[in-house]
C-alpha cells in the first residue's frame, strides 16, 4: 500500500533565496495536509552534517577539489540512505535545500574542471535524482550582496566574488537545460511571496 | 635531475605483523643511506587522519559499507597528494602500512560485495597503484590471536572474527596471483628476523 514519495530540490546561487522558498514551501505544503522533510545538503543526517563540518571548518585550502567531491558524495551517500530514502519510502514529500546539481556545479565547475569525475561518482555511488528542480534564478549582483549580508561557515563558498556568481548564474541555467524534464526555472529576482506562489503552482501539478 | 623514488606498501591481515615489519624495513633502508617516508593507512596526513578518526570513532554500524568506502577513500586521496606523491618526486623511499589493496580485501569483499565499486572509485578518483606491495602472509588463528592482544580504533575491524581472518587471507593471496607483477608473498609464520631478511632481500634488488 505504500506509495513512493515525491523528492523536491531547490537550487540557485548563494542569495537566491531557495532556502526562504525551500522552507516556505514545506509549510505550505504542511498545513495542506502532506507529511514533508525539509532538509538540506551538505549535511542532512548526522553522519553527514558532521563530514560537512569536516569540509567546511579550517583553511580553505585544506582539501584539494578531488578530496573535497568525495567528502561531499561520502555526505550524501549517508543523507540518502539515513533520510531521503526512508521518507520516501513511507510516501513523504522530501524538499531537500541543494543536492547533486550543486555539486555539479561547485566542484564540477568552480573548483578544477572536475564535470565528469562528478558525475561518474555520482552514478557509482549515489544514482538518485529529483523528482522535480527548482531552480531560483537571481542576478547574480544581488545573489551576492544579500550573501554577503550573512555570516557562517558558508562563506568559503560565498566569498569568491561576482565572477564566481555569475558564472554560478549561467552554470545552473545550462544545467536546467540538460536536465529539462526534472527543472523548473522560477525567477526569483520579485518579492518573496510572488517567488513562493510560482513555486506553489509548480509542485501543486505533482501532487495528488 | 629528480628521480622517481620507490613506492612499497605491506599488507595482510590483521597481527600479520606487517606494521612491524614496515618499521623495520624503514630503520634499515634509513641506515643504509636512503630517504624513507614511513606512513600508513587510514590517515597517512592531516586531513586523512581525520577522517580516519570520524571513520573509526563510534557505533560500527553508523556509515553504511558504501559511505565508508567514499570516506577511505577521500582520505586516499588526501594522503597520496599532500603525503606521498611529494616525498616520490623527490626521489624518497615511501614505505606505506595497508593501500588500496587493503580497500579491496575490506571494503570489497568483507563489507558488502562491493569490489566492482571499489575499483571503478579507484580508478577515477586514485590512479596510483605501488611499486611493489609485500603480502605478509599469515595463519588466520595465529593473525587473530595476535591483533586480539592489542587494543585500539582498530577494534571494529578485527572484531569479526575467525571466520572473517580466514577469508582475508585467502582474499589477499588472490589479489596476488591478480597481480603478479607487484605483489610478493613472504611467510609471515616465522620469527620477526627471519621475515625482515626476506624483506631486505626482496626489496633490495628494486633498489640501486
Amino acid at each position: 500500500m505504500t506509495q513512493q514519495g515525491l523528492f523536491l530540490t531547490f537550487e540557485g546561487i548563494d542569495g537566491s533565496g531557495k532556502s526562504t522558498q525551500a522552507r516556505m514551501l514545506a509549510d505550505h505544503l504542511r498545513n495542506t495536509g502532506h507529511e514533508v522533510v525539509l532538509t538540506r545538503e551538505p549535511g542532512g543526517s548526522p553522519g553527514a552534517e558532521e563530514i560537512r563540518n569536516l569540509v567546511l571548518q579550517g583553511d580553505p585550502d585544506r582539501w584539494s577539489a578531488e578530496t573535497e567531491l568525495l567528502l561531499f558524495t561520502a555526505a550524501r551517500r549517508d543523507h540518502l540512505e539515513r533520510t531521503i530514502e526512508p521518507a520516501l519510502a513511507e510516501g513523504k514529500v522530501v524538499i531537500c535545500d541543494r543536492f547533486a546539481d550543486s555539486t555539479r556545479m561547485y566542484q564540477g565547475l568552480s573548483r578544477g574542471n572536475l564535470r565528469a569525475a562528478v558525475d561518474q561518482l555520482h552514478t557509482l555511488m549515489i544514482g538518485r535524482e529529483p523528482d522535480m528542480t527548482l531552480l531560483i534564478d537571481m542576478d547574480p549582483d544581488t545573489g551576492l550582496s544579500r550573501a554577503k549580508g550573512r555570516q557562517g561557515v558558508e562563506e568559503r563558498f560565498e566569498d569568491f566574488g561576482p565572477d564566481l556568481q555569475r558564472r554560478m548564474r549561467a552554470g545552473f541555467l545550462d544545467l536546467a537545460k540538460e536536465f529539462p524534464k526534472r527543472f523548473r526555472v522560477i525567477d526569483g529576482n520579485r518579492d518573496v511571496d510572488s517567488v513562493a506562489q510560482d513555486v506553489t503552482d509548480i509542485v501543486g501539478t505533482s501532487l495528488r
